[in-house]
C-alpha cells in the first residue's frame, strides 16, 4: 500500500540496515562487552511465509460497510498487510515476530483517505462492534501497537498514511495545520518549502506521524528550543465514538479543562487524531552543532543544568555517560587508518587534558538562529562548559551525529541476529534527583542482567533539558539465552522502571506506556489519576473500541506481556 | 478569620480604595464618555445588616463531624462569615451583594488546617451529602464561587487561606512546593527570601491565591517570560470523593494523559488542591520598566508580534488601544501643575512624531535578568519597536505604573458607587486574526451598549504574548439604569462573548469559566470535549458535591445568571 516499504521483522525501510563495514567497530565492541564470540552462529528472522497470523476474525457487514466507505483498494485482508501492521518496533515486538509469533496481528487494514472516512470507519466499528487500532509509522516501541490478547472481536488496523497533507500554514501565526498521518520528513518537507519549521525530530523521525507523536507524547532532538510534542499543540481534532472532538486554535485559554490535554497521550485508547494545528517556527537562517567532552557525567550534567539557569540553553545538549561515550566512539570508528588516527589522537589530547580514558562523557550541543543568535549562544554555552571542564572538540563530531543520527536504531536488527538483547529505557526527574537516579537505574540494570547469568552493558544518555529538570535515556545489552529471551528483557525492564519509579523518575519520558510500562502507569499517575484517564476513555469511547486494553490498571499487567508466571513475583 | 478583612461588597481589603483625590482625572474622564453628570446622586452599598442572606440549611451530622475534625473555631456559621464568602468579584457579584442580595452565600465557613482536615471535611461531605465550594482569595470574576441557585443541599465554603506554607523550595531545581491557600505576596516574600520567584503576578495578585490561580488558568502580568500557571504546575495534590490525586515532580512525561491537565482550570468541581509543586525562577537581578507610544494599535501588534518571531519578547509588554491609553492617562493626571505641563509637553512631542491626539497607544515594556540580559533585550526590542513606529518614553511611565499596578479594580467600586456599569471581557487568539477580533468585538460592545440606550466607552490592551498569537482584554463602561444594570450587564456580556466566540477567540484568556461565561463552552470545547471534561468530573465527584452546577452544558445557561427570560432570545 505505501511506498516505504516497511520491514515486518526490524526497524525501517526494506533494503536499509545496519552495515558493519561501514562501522566495523560496533559488533567487536559490543562482543567484547558481553563477553560473546564474534563469530556466533547468527539467529536470522524466520522468512515471512513462516510467520503465524492469527485465524482471521472476520464481521462481514463491517467490511462490507469500509469497502464501501473506502473502496475495496483501501481494505486489506491479506497476510503481508496483516503482517506489517502486527507490532511496534519494541526488543519485545521484533523479537516475536522473528521467531515467527505474529499473533498481534489484526484482522483488516484500513485506509482511510479523509477525515469523512475515519468517522465512517468509527462509526461502522461502533456499531459492528469491531477494535480499531490507529496506526501511524509504526515505530512505537512500548507495545501500542499489537491487538489485545483474548478480545473475541474483530480488529482493524487503521492506517493513517493516506492523510498525510499539510494543509494549511498561518505564517503570520507560527502555526501549521497538518493532517496526522503526515510523516517527518514529508511534513518536514512541506513546511520548510513556505520557510518553516515544525521542529520536531526524534530518532524515529523518518518513520513516525504526526498523529503517532501526539498520541504517544514524543518528545525530538531539539526539544530544548521547541518543546516536546504536547507543547506544539494548538489544537486539534479527534474522531471518537462519541463524535469529533475539534479544538479551536487558541494560543492559551482558561475554558475549564484543556481539551487538547483530554486527548494528548491518548495512545490511541480514545479516537483517532486526524489533523493538528501545531505551532511552527520560522526556519532557523543558522545552525551548528560542536562536540564537547567532560571529565564525567556529574560534571556535564552540572553544565547542562548552569545553562538552564542562565537561560542560554541551546536547541540540543546530548550528554552521553563513559559507556554511552564509548558506543558512540564504537559507531565512528572507520577501518581507514587517517579515522583511527584521529581518534588516537583525540585520546592522547583528552588525557593530556585530564580526562581519565573511558571516563570522559561526550556532549553534543547545536546551536539555531541569525548568525547573531548562534554566535552569543555559542560564547554563553561555552563559557558554562569551560566553567565545568568541558573541552572543545570542534564541529567535526557534529557532522558525524549529523549523518547518522537516525542511523542507530537499525543496529539494534544487527544484533538481534547475533542473539543479543539489546533495548532503551528512559524517563525524566528533576535535577536534584538525576545523579541519584541514574547511578540507581544504571546499577539496577546491570544488576538484572548480571542476575540472568549475562555479561552486562550499560550506556545513558541526557537529550531533554528542562528548567526543573531533564531526561535520563538508558540503552542496555545482554547476551540473549535462546527462547528465554522475553523474560530475560522483561527483567531488565522491571528492574529499570522500579528503579525510576523508586528514585522520582516517571516510567517514560516520550515512550508513551503502551503494554510494556503498563505495570507503573498507577504508580505513575496515582489511582484517582488514572481512574479519571479511565473516565475520559470511557467518555469518548464507551464500548470499548478504541484500542483496548491500555491506559488502565491491571491486576495482571504482566500477562499482557505474554508472561503470566511473572505476575506471582 | 483572616486579618486580610476582606470586602464583602467590592474589591480588597476594607479600608483601601480607590481615592479620587490622588486621582482627580479618572471620574471627569468617565463621566465625560459616558455623558453622565459628575455630581449625580451616588448609589452605595446597602449597609451589612440589611443584606438578606439565604435561610441556613444546616446537616447537623456533618456539623458535627467537621467541628470534631476541625474545631469549633473553624467551623463558622454567622453572618459575618458566610456573607463575605457568598460570592467573587465580578461585576455581577458586586451588583447583588451591594443591593441586598446574598443569595450565593454558603451555610457555613470551613477553615481546615491542612490536607488532612481538607480530606476529612470531603469524606464528611460525601457521606453527608452536603456541597462544597473551595475557596482561595475570593477575587474570581466569572461566577465561580456562588452557592448553586436551586440545590436543597448544605452548602459550605472550605476557605483554604489556613494552608499559607512555601513548605519547599529546592533551588536545584528550579521548584518549590506551595500550599495551596497561599496568597500572591506571602508566597513571594517566602520564595524571594530564600533568592527565587514565581514570577506570577496577576492583577488580582494582592488578593488571589496560588491553589485558585491552577483552578481557573490564571495568567500573570510577566507570563510571556513565566509563562501561564498551568505551564508552571510540576506537580500537585488534589483531594477529591474518589480519592487523593497525586503526581509526581517530573519535568515532562508520557505517561499517558497528562493527569495535572486533568485538575488544573477544574474551577472547584473536582476536588481540592491542596498544594503544587511550581516551577521557579532565580529572582532577577536587574528589572526596568519602560514606556513606548505607538501611532496606532495596528503598529503596536505588529510590533509585539516582531519580538516573538524574533525570540527577544520582554518579560512583559502591555499594549493599550487609544481608548485604554487614553484611560490610563487620567489614571494619571494628578492635580499638581508639575504633571499637567508635563503631560502637555509629552502630547505635543508625540504630535511632533506624528501621533495624532486621542489615537496613540501606549506600551509598557518590562526587562527582567542580567544586567548584560536587560542590555540586550532592551536593544533588540527598541531596535524592532522602532521599526514599527514607536516612541521612546523612558522610565517614568514604568516607575507610575509598578506603583499603581495592583490599584486598578479598585476604581470599579468608585464607579458602581455612581451607578456606572463597568467591567471587563478578555480573550486570546492567533496573531492572524487578533485585529479583526478586536474591531468587531469593539464594535460588538459598543453596539450593545448603545442598543440599551447608553453611551458606550470601550478600551482595550494586549498583555500576554505567544509565539502564535496573543490575548485581547476588553474594558468598558456604560451608564446603569437603576434596577436593570444586570440584564444590560449581561447583553453587553453577550455582545463581547458572541464576537470572541465568532472571531476565532476564546470565552477567556485567564479568568475562568464560571456561571458568566458558561453558555460558550461547549462552543469552545465542542461537544465530546465538554462531555469529556464532564466524565473527569464525574470520576473525582461522582455525587456532585463539589462546586455543582459549572463546566456542564446547560439548556438554559442565562437563567443562571438569574435571568431565566434571556435564554429565549
Amino acid at each position: 500500500m505505501t511506498d516505504r516499504r516497511m520491514k515486518w521483522w526490524g526497524w525501517g525501510a526494506e533494503g536499509v540496515a545496519f552495515d558493519p563495514e561501514h562501522r566495523p567497530g560496533v559488533w567487536p565492541f559490543v562482543a567484547d562487552q558481553l563477553q560473546l564470540d564474534p563469530d556466533r552462529p547468527l539467529d536470522l528472522p524466520l522468512p515471512a511465509a513462516a510467520v503465524a497470523l492469527p485465524a482471521q476474525t472476520r464481521n462481514a457487514a463491517f467490511v462490507a460497510g469500509v469497502v464501501e466507505a473506502l473502496g475495496r483498494e483501501h481494505v486489506r485482508e491479506d497476510d503481508p498487510e496483516r503482517l506489517v501492521h502486527a507490532y511496534g518496533k519494541s526488543y519485545r515486538d521484533l523479537l516475536r515476530v522473528r521467531r515467527g509469533d505474529a499473533s498481534g496481528a489484526p484482522d483488516v487494514v484500513l485506509y482511510p483517505g479523509g477525515e469523512a472516512e475515519v468517522e465512517a470507519v468509527v462509526r461502522l466499528a461502533a456499531r459492528h462492534d469491531v477494535v480499531l487500532i490507529p496506526f501511524g509509522g509504526g515505530s512505537n516501541i512500548a507495545g501500542c501497537l499489537e491487538r489485545p490478547a483474548g478480545d473475541t472481536r474483530m480488529v482493524a488496523s487503521l492506517d493513517m498514511s493516506r492523510l498525510s497533507r499539510v494543509i494549511e500554514v498561518d505564517a503570520a501565526s507560527c502555526t501549521a495545520r497538518i493532517e496526522a498521518g503526515a510523516f517527518g520528513p514529508d511534513l518536514e518537507a512541506a513546511l520548510n518549502a513556505q520557510g518553516m519549521t515544525l521542529g520536531h525530530f526524534p530518532d524515529s523521525f523518518l518513520h513516525s506521524t504526526l498523529g503517532g507523536w501526539i498520541a504517544t507524547r514524543s518528545a525530538g532532538m531539539q526539544s530544548d528550543k521547541y518543546g516536546k510534542i504536547e507543547d506544539m499543540v494548538v489544537a486539534l481534532r479527534m474522531v471518537t465514538p462519541a463524535g469529533t472532538v475539534a479544538t479551536r486554535a487558541i494560543p492559551r485559554s482558561a475554558a475549564g479543562l484543556d481539551v487538547n490535554h483530554l486527548c494528548v497521550g491518548g495512545e490511541g485508547t480514545l479516537g483517532v487524531i486526524t489533523e493538528a494545528v501545531m505551532r511552527v517556527h520560522p526556519l532557523p537562517a543558522h545552525k551548528r552543532v560542536e562536540g564537547y567532552m567532560f571529565r564525567d557525567f556529574e560534571s556535564g550534567i552540572a553544565a547542562l543544568q548552569e545553562c538552564v539557569r542562565r537561560e542560554c540553553a541551546p536547541s540540543m545538549a546530548r550528554l552521553n555517560d563513559p559507556g554511552k561515550t564509548a558506543l558512540s566512539l564504537a559507531f565512528k570508528s572507520r577501518s581507514s587508518g587517517g579515522q583511527k588516527l584521529i581518534l588516537r589522537a583525540m585520546d592522547a589530547y583528552l588525557r593530556l587534558r585530564g580526562v581519565a580514558p573511558g571516563k570522559g562523557c561526550a556532549m553534543l550541543v547545536k546551536y539555531e538562529g541569525s548568525r547573531a543568535q548562534v554566535a552569543r549562544q555559542r560564547r554563553e554555552v561555552a563559557a558554562v562548559y569551560r566553567a565545568f571542564g568541558g573541552i572543545a572538540l570542534g564541529t567535526a563530531p557534529g557532522r558525524s551525529f549529523e549523518r547518522a543520527k537516525y542511523d542507530f536504531p537499525h543496529a539494534r536488527d544487527f544484533m538481534m541476529d547475533r542473539g543479543v538483547i539489546v533495548d532503551v529505557s528512559e524517563t525524566a526527574t528533576v535535577w536534584s534527583k538525576l545523579m541519584p537516579l541514574y547511578k540507581a537505574a544504571s546499577q539496577a540494570i546491570v544488576a538484572a542482567i548480571a542476575a540472568d547469568g549475562s555479561p552486562a552493558w550499560v550506556g545513558c544518555h541526557v537529550s531533554h533539558t528542562y528548567r526543573t529538570g531533564a531526561s535520563l535515556y538508558f540503552t542496555f545489552g545482554a547476551a540473549g539465552r535462546r527462547g528465554e529471551e522475553l523474560g530475560q528483557y522483561l527483567r531488565i525492564k522491571k528492574a529499570a522502571e522500579d528503579a525510576f519509579l523508586a528514585h522520582g523518575g516517571t516510567l517514560s519520558h516520550h515512550h508513551a506506556v503502551g503494554t510494556e510500562h503498563l505495570p507503573w502507569l498507577a504508580d505513575d499517575a496515582s489511582p484517582p489519576g488514572l481512574a479519571a484517564m479511565q473516565a475520559v476513555k470511557r467518555a469518548f469511547d464507551p464500548t470499548d473500541i478504541m484500542t483496548p486494553g491500555r491506559l488502565r490498571p491491571s491486576a495482571t499487567p504482566f500477562a499482557d506481556w505474554g508472561l503470566p508466571g511473572e505476575d506471582a513475583a
